[in-house]
């Protein structure tokens, strides 16, 4: 089991980055033989000095990175050698089972695509994120990735998202729900209605539409939506607890309302779960917020490893497999 | 002025309507004749009787109702005499000035739509709702209204909330933003592309796109997203809110937290705003929320005097005209 991390990329790397590698190997139980670092040879190398360490990862030197405000594509064609693509290719090369990057998420999710292919049968990626709710964790997809998906991609998230919820979040039989406006079937545009009927055509064990509210409630374990809305919504919840904490702080009220919520809303961070999964790809790739300090990186490496080991890959092949398929006939 | 109230529409009507009708008029500053109350004449009287009111308001008497679970267009149609229908009737004849329903909401915006009309030029109704932010109150329309916009009816949505945060927020130059999964103008489907640069084009103080991280940061007064995105955010943040105060309660920490957490969020319930409010309608109809209780009528009236008022409909209608008409030239 190998790691490779992208130290380049990310608003506080590489100095975070290689701290929490520094973490990840004096106190996270890694070994330096199950890491990859891809960046700046001198700059890894001093630091993880700095840090105490002399049994150093295997080094992929470069210091190339697609910023966070480039166009994935033109990044990817005028940096050969960026740390995401250098990570990808040593993924796709065997030298490693999977990777983690807190840098640019649509470089990430383009160069995982093209370098690594989709899984087969699969049609497009799907970024999974896990948010807490009453139930314990739940799993919400697309965040991002395929902000306008036909009714079949959709249909292949939430198969790959029982298969994620049910190897990492230890659940049976997830229950999907379909993220609408409505509970009833007639909700939303064609695309949503078309991809109500081919998950009910499914063996899975497909709920029917959620809204909003309810998305905290347990009523699924799987919540499907457009990368559009997917995406919306995670950063929605993610801004109103950063603003409720705000506004605890400027109260003073209460100074342990602050802690409280902090504990409370923690569990949904990024930062303690890692970071999202790019599902569908022919690989393992974690892609971490951008804004991670130093202890996200040891949650992101755990979760990489949880996720190679437990064979998510293989078994969205199996459930595709098992519906004769890439898309149910309805 | 005169305002319609359906009080048979809602989880808990006719009783807790009435009750706050009750306290509309016992301490809220309503008079009888600023009323008019649309549902069982009977079951009216006897409960404002029992809460000490003997001057009642004019009833409309009906029995009939569109129940939450109805679709809209079938429930119009075979109960012509549905109290939303009567309320939306008693505005058409200048009986009202607006009217607030706590019922159907797709009812509501199809009887509203059809009974009252468009206000000249604008082609669509949006739903606006207030939420409170790091900067105060905000607009987030359109909330559900209208799922697969087209571009010129996101550039109507700016003009409309624009002329809503300036008439009942007090915002001076009202910001703009249109929610999307990227700051880049090139972020999003075709329909959100064009209405960025459709709103850009415009004489709106638009400040580009906004992510939904940044809903809650003072980056806007106004920000647009088609009814399906709309929606979804507004309940989000509904279940969200809901989640975390059932947190707080369950965990016991520390009681207090609770507290102040209901405090912060409690501003952004709808009970204590009023509701929603349907823009384009060539009247004006407040919608409350369906579980809503006898404290939100007292808001409920009130919002619908500031509107009336305020004459935000006028000046939707002049700022179309400032435009040149329907939509500006990109």
């Amino acid at each position: 089991m190998r790691i490779a991390v992208d130290t380049l990329g990310g608003d506080h790397a590489p100095h975070e980055i290689l701290k929490g590698v520094a973490i990840a190997l004096r106190e996270g139980g890694f070994s330096s033989d199950e890491l990859v670092l891809v960046g700046p040879q001198a700059v890894i190398t001093k630091t993880l000095n700095e840090e105490g360490l002399t049994d150093l990862p295997t080094i992929v030197h470069t210091e190339e990175v697609i910023e966070g405000h480039e166009k994935p594509v033109v990044g990817l064609r005028t940096k050969p050698n960026s740390s995401i693509s250098l990570c990808v290719k040593t993924v796709r090369s065997g030298d490693a089972d999977g990777l983690i990057a807190f840098g640019n998420t649509g470089a990430t999710v383009a160069a995982a695509t093209m370098g690594l292919g989709m899984l087969p049968g699969i049609r497009r990626p799907g970024i999974a994120v896990t948010i807490l709710g009453r139930g314990g964790r739940f799993v919400l997809l697309d965040a991002g990735a395929n902000p306008t998906p036909k009714p079949e991609h959709l249909f292949q998230y939430s198969l790959m998202g029982a298969a994620y919820s049910k190897d990492l979040l230890g659940r049976d039989n997830p229950r999907i729900g379909l993220l609408n406006i409505g509970g009833e079937a007639s909700k939303g545009g064609e695309v949503i209605r078309v991809a109500y009927e081919t998950i009910e055509a499914s063996h899975l064990n497909f709920i029917g539409n959620v809204e909003g509210n309810e998305l905290f409630d347990d009523k699924a374990d799987v919540f499907v939506a457009d990368g559009f809305v997917g995406n919306m919504v995670l950063k929605v919840v993610e801004g109103f607890a950063e603003y409720l904490v705000h506004s605890a702080t400027a109260s003073r009220r209460d100074t342990g309302v602050r802690d409280v919520l902090r504990d409370m809303l923690g569990a949904s961070d990024f930062s303690e779960v890692g970071g999202a999964t790019l599902l569908g790809v022919n690989g393992v790739v974690l892609i971490g917020h951008g804004r991670s300090h130093a202890s996200a990186v040891l949650p992101a490496l755990r979760a990489v490893k949880a996720d190679v080991e437990a064979g998510v890959n293989h078994h969205i092949v199996e459930s595709l497999a098992s519906h004769g398929g890439e898309v149910p006939s309805t």
